[in-house]
């Protein structure tokens, strides 16, 4: 079976292209130089769509500079609107691992954009002398401003998706806390015994460090909204026209509704890659702490007879194909391995920046897929776990209960009163005998029963009073 | 649409399952799970082909020891036939990225090879009384020996694929350090002119490298030949019939053409991912080495004019869409970002494997996910970089020459002759004046000029003849 | 030769301790567990000060709540402000790597601490009953308040030295903008000749660089004003007085000149190594901008003749022991190695932060080691940059000067008045040819010499006039 | 108060060396350069006595080859010999973070030996005209071959002395495991109760691991004797006499007592920094395995009584300092702490390796000093572990039992005779009412007490017969 074809030629030379592609012969190249992963970039709406956005803007800055007439203007704003709105995006179909500093992505784009143009004004794909991909839909423009910028865009859209999820984790980690507030229990340090806490105190630590999460990225993020569009080849800004810098940034911080400002200095603002990889360090520091928090509920749900079995996880599938009745934390692991990745894609991160060279950074496809990748698997797998772990944990009470009254720790309460010496061999009794602290203190008469009962009030313990501060 | 569907039932409770699937409850459970990546395990045929013959091998022990009648067990070694041989593998459809340890891995292969054994009994998709996904296919087995033993098989076949990759590079190094044995150019060191060489030297050096990477990789990949098959649970075979392991190794070893073999230790074999690590750390060094050799191809071609410019790497796409004529070095700059990829992935696998916890490591299916993606980019990678980049290089020899003999580097081969100080002092005034070096050691009478000949004959400079040792 | 020693007791049971060592029993054991790397605590000044200003806050609360007495805290506080002048630093022994979670850190000062102020009183070192290293100098504490509150002033103090030193970098690096502004050159995109800029505008580039990294430094430094002093065991502020956590905080503020506030969540605060992190996370894009500043820095200066030599690194060693006259750029190297380490150390941070469990994180020593040698390291590789080698940068103005007369990137300008496809032609045939791209554009006939000199004016192509926004 | 100096020259200018010293103005000025760690190459006994066996390997051959006299020859060996038996070594001055690749090194060693060698022939040091750092001790070498030499043989002695660290704690593992063969107790997959066995078997495990990495590290670690000793500046061999290559390899084994080889290709082996990357791999395997072993040995001897506290590790220094009584698992902390170490310097080794470029490696300084810091600690972590910790580890036995009894996990084992879905029914029960498995099985009649019993024995449980296999 032949696909009927159209001829296209570009430096190189002349390739048959299928008839109905709306992408053109750059992108066939690239599509045959890379065939790294089977990912093509259109499975990430937010870079589609933020391409068009950039081309858009760039078209109206052009139209308005008197670069562009006004009907290969209206065609080529239809176009990248129709894309912004969701269609056409599985033309966008160049590798998302490439190389050429996302030369391949900005021509796809260009392509995609021109034929669909050409379409509009009634002409064939192909016929780029009315609409071209370079010469009207790049204009005053280079893949060394657009990439970066429409990277950009895509990873701020997604880290506020990302961002979203965490507030609906926070909220579920605060409604154990507040579920919890009562339950006392035994506080850990080195996996050994400590002193009481409540099991509200400690979901509510996991809320609060997600907020923390959530405030830095929320300010990592913001260091992307700054943009080089407009900086052309290498920052110069050479065959941008007077003017274009200012107004395409502002049409398309209209379009994007993103508070976008450009660059001060466009040379640096070309060749940088540090608002990535701040970004990527926030990301690595959500999922260092993620990861942190599966452990301890991992920990805390061990069981259910030789282990803490403080809590319960939701049973959201059989646990074992040989094991009956066995449940296993699968949420919190696929977290934690969720977690694995971004802090592994850290490291990829550092390197693609690292090897960035004079005016400009080559590796930034690899950043914009290690970054995205990221984000959009940290944003499911926190739904996940809010939703299907987090919301049905259950606390086994009796047995939190005993464990505090049985403790050694407690008599860390007793130091003030009792000097640490004395609590230091009443601890070593308990522990050889079994016996209990409370017990031991009175038989030596250390302390009188009820300023015993006093101090071991849970409420003292566990300090549930308010925050002085 | 209403979909039609069969109910099953599990630990939890019942669920509506399609009715043409052959995945049931166990799968749909996992896919509400783990919505991670959106990449389901059956992209890989390695994978999938390797569950099925686990599955075949293990019917096969089991018949043979009497545990499975003759009827389900020639059912289920037809659908794990059909499946090794390319069929339903898009019904393999649970996330890449899972908790469990791979039991919705293994789960799903369970459920799809009962329902096709049932299809091809006569009986319904769901009927599991006549061959149940736990009770017959996955009989004397256990997720934690049937899903290491899978993925050490699909990871030992990607990496065949990869090891020939890296035979067709190396052979494309060393036709070109063939074709250039008698470019003489300066050797460096630190980016600083050192003392002369061949290009055919520059080029053998990576076909040497890469030889080396093969042997170390064809070692590493040897060690995932021990596999824990009818270790079950833990590695203390409960459930296994006596007899069992060897028989299912054997079984194992001859449907897949592997040296399989028992580990001695199958309770250390089944939470140990030593193996993994090592592979990993193993790839990572190949990672290193090729983007070491893209720097080298990316720095040796820079130019056109104000570069090395010392060779030129075939044109395979425009590399501009501003800066007309320029052509950039995309397959290089790919193979560099797929490295990077390498690297950071091997990160995840460490922290994979040192977040295992007693008897299991639960996060397998992370490790095998990058893993085997890494192992498929750089195949690519490594292809695409032969064929469309290596295999098409040629050099500037003029300018290789004229390098060479403007050198002050020469001044090192003068050591021998006129002593390391008074080489310094020729060389600082070569430096100072643009002169070249031997007209000065002429010009102070430092060696008679046949000598001066002798000694700066390229052959003997780039050391050109055979080895001594 | 034997040793005078006195008897210690603790937990364990008795041993000798050397009569004149200022630390006692728990250092013993300490010294004893944790022969790890030779490298004593009491190195980092920085770290031995902020420990004797915390104890020395402490002791004051203790004090002013009444739960010390004035002949107590009068030796305890004289003793913390001789420590803080640089005293007895040689008595911190214990190595920097430990486990205990830094317990032994604390109780080498406790003892510290106890000793001197026993001698101030005039008894004799180890008579505890007078000053207690757990009951009066500990009093109101647990290491893991103590340790963490410590280690975040050390760390404080040392990044505002790596501030500084960043300050003076980037100062060089704008004098030599300053110096360059105009030296025209090429400017390269993924090593290819690109367009023309200034070597003024790429220096400039990385003291901007610079100082985006230096704001982002401090401000994740300042997260880790926030501290957890009072939190005691857990956060829990069990046995603290009501009151201490407001007061020992202004206290430590008013000692250390630092703007320290106690943490909201003191339970939070006391688990949490978000601050380190994200400081890690920090450093290490410092780390990733200064090694690619030095990747560039090392191939502007490659040659002297075979490379492309646009820039001269002042010689400052000789580059080899048999190469007579060659000059490495051993000052951006040891940089690069510096930047890998940090890079490395990240990732130890990321572990030891994902590493912990409940309620404390046990592994807080060795990220406070990594933090620590990496920002001294940084701080002393930025001054040798500075001093010893950007200060004394020159440039080759002539060879600038002449890559951007031959370059074939100058037809990029030509794009908007001769279009894509012609300016495509021409760079072709330039390349082709050897011959220069104005003398082509002149012989087609493409632009009058006055339009075309217009164009390929200096000032223009590299942008010299101020930034339009 | 002035020092006495001397007056030495270079390639820069005059410089004044202190008198005494045997280093000279090479190491003075990298002295100057490199104020980064303060730590001098001394402090590693093996990289000195290394250096010196090179140095006097290379003086042997060029005596024999007729390019040194007898005399010089004598005094070079004699101070070659003193330096190897442990003299001299705080002459090593140099940081070992440098730039050059190790030129300061080889220079710091080449000054040492020649003014030793003048003392020795009775002249003054800096009187070089006798005996010169470059020109006789130096002689046939470059830096770029003598340092990778140097540094392989420093690290395979230094790996030597980790292998029998780890044979001393797999040793103590075994012993523990043959100790505790008969304890029965719950295996635990996914931190879930899941199928018995013994606390012997789950020692024999470390022991196994152990046993492995040793055998991989003792394979990583024999790649390094190749060496590319002869191949000066890049490989070609130039200014190396004929016959040198394999001459020196000899004498350079015979000195060492190691097989070392020369490299078939000393081009490839002068820049490839594969074997380093390949050790560094290896030692991650075993920093990972031994951070896994830490993990699982914290979690066994958690509690004492809200933790799992199966084991005890021996109490070798009191846990807190205001905890009364605490023992914490500090060995096994600041274990998983050197491993994370040593998994982060993976990654600087990474970078250092990727980062060289064309003939030479020159960040090989940092990859010496990371992987020798991280080989140092790991095996000082390994021997406190065996000893102060491993070796006396007690298992709470009667506890262990218990949970047994206790246990759902024992449904699993009646699997082949009631089936999985009877299992589960019985598992979900017990689960429910807090009832023994047995106990339901018995009540449902589902087996007889006696089939029961003999399948629940201990022995077959956790499969004491000896290995199938």
């Amino acid at each position: 079976m032949t696909v009927a074809t159209r001829t296209e030629h570009d430096l190189i030379g002349e390739r048959e292209v299928p008839l109905d592609a709306y992408w053109g012969i750059h992108t066939l190249r690239a599509l045959e130089n890379f065939p790294i992963t089977g990912i093509p970039i259109g499975v990430s709406p937010f870079l589609v769509e933020a391409l068009a956005a950039v081309k858009e803007a760039a078209a109206t800055t052009n139209h308005q500079l008197g670069l562009l007439d006004d009907e290969r203007f209206a065609a080529i704003r239809q176009a990248c609107e129709e894309i912004r709105s969701g269609e056409l995006h599985d033309e966008f179909v160049v590798d998302v691992m490439q190389g050429g500093a996302g030369t391949s992505t900005n021509m796809n784009a260009n392509e995609v954009i021109a034929n669909r143009a050409l379409e509009l004004l009634g002409h064939k794909k192909g016929d780029y002398h009315h609409v071209h991909p370079n010469e009207h839909v790049n204009l005053s423009q280079s893949t060394n401003d657009v990439y970066p910028t429409a990277i950009k865009i895509a990873i701020i859209l997604a880290t506020h998706s990302l961002l979203s999820a965490m507030e609906i984790l926070q909220a579920s980690f605060m409604r154990k806390a507040e579920e919890f507030r009562d339950v006392l229990k035994m506080g850990r340090t080195q996996l050994q015994d400590a002193v009481p806490m409540t099991l509200g105190q400690e979901f509510a630590t996991y809320g609060v460090m997600l907020g923390e999460d959530h405030s830095r990225l929320s300010e990592a993020v913001m260091m992307l909204h700054e943009i080089n569009l407009g900086a052309t080849a290498i920052g110069t800004q050479l065959n941008a026209p007077v003017g274009y810098v200012p107004i395409a940034c502002e049409h398309l911080a209209k379009l994007t509704g993103l508070p976008l400002v450009s660059a001060v200095d466009l040379i640096e603002a070309t060749q940088d890659c540090g608002a990535f990889v701040q970004l990527s360090g926030v990301l690595k520091r959500v999922a260092v702490k993620l990861s942190k928090i599966c452990n301890d509920l991992r920990l805390l749900s061990s069981g259910p007879r030789a282990g803490l079995n403080e809590i319960n996880l939701p049973a959201v599938q059989a646990g074992s194909s040989i094991m009956p009745g066995k449940v296993n934390p699968v949420i919190p692991e696929v977290v934690n391995q969720v977690a694995f990745q971004v802090i592994g894609n850290d490291v990829t991160v550092s390197m693609a920046a690292e090897g960035g060279q004079l005016q400009l950074n080559a590796f930034e496809p690899v950043i914009c897929y290690s970054l995205s990748a990221g984000i959009y698997r940290l944003r499911e797998a926190i739904l996940v776990l809010a939703t299907r772990c987090v919301d049905g944990i259950t606390a086994n009470r009796e047995l939190l209960r005993s464990e505090v009254e049985n403790s050694i720790g407690l008599v860390t309460a007793l130091n003030p009163f009792i000097g640490y010496a004395a609590a230091t061999e009443v601890a070593k009794e308990a522990l050889a005998t079994g016996r209990g602290v409370a017990e031991l203190v009175l038989e030596k008469g250390l302390l009188p029963p009820e300023e015993l009962a006093a101090i071991l009030r849970p409420e003292t313990l566990a300090n549930l009073a308010p925050p002085q501060a």
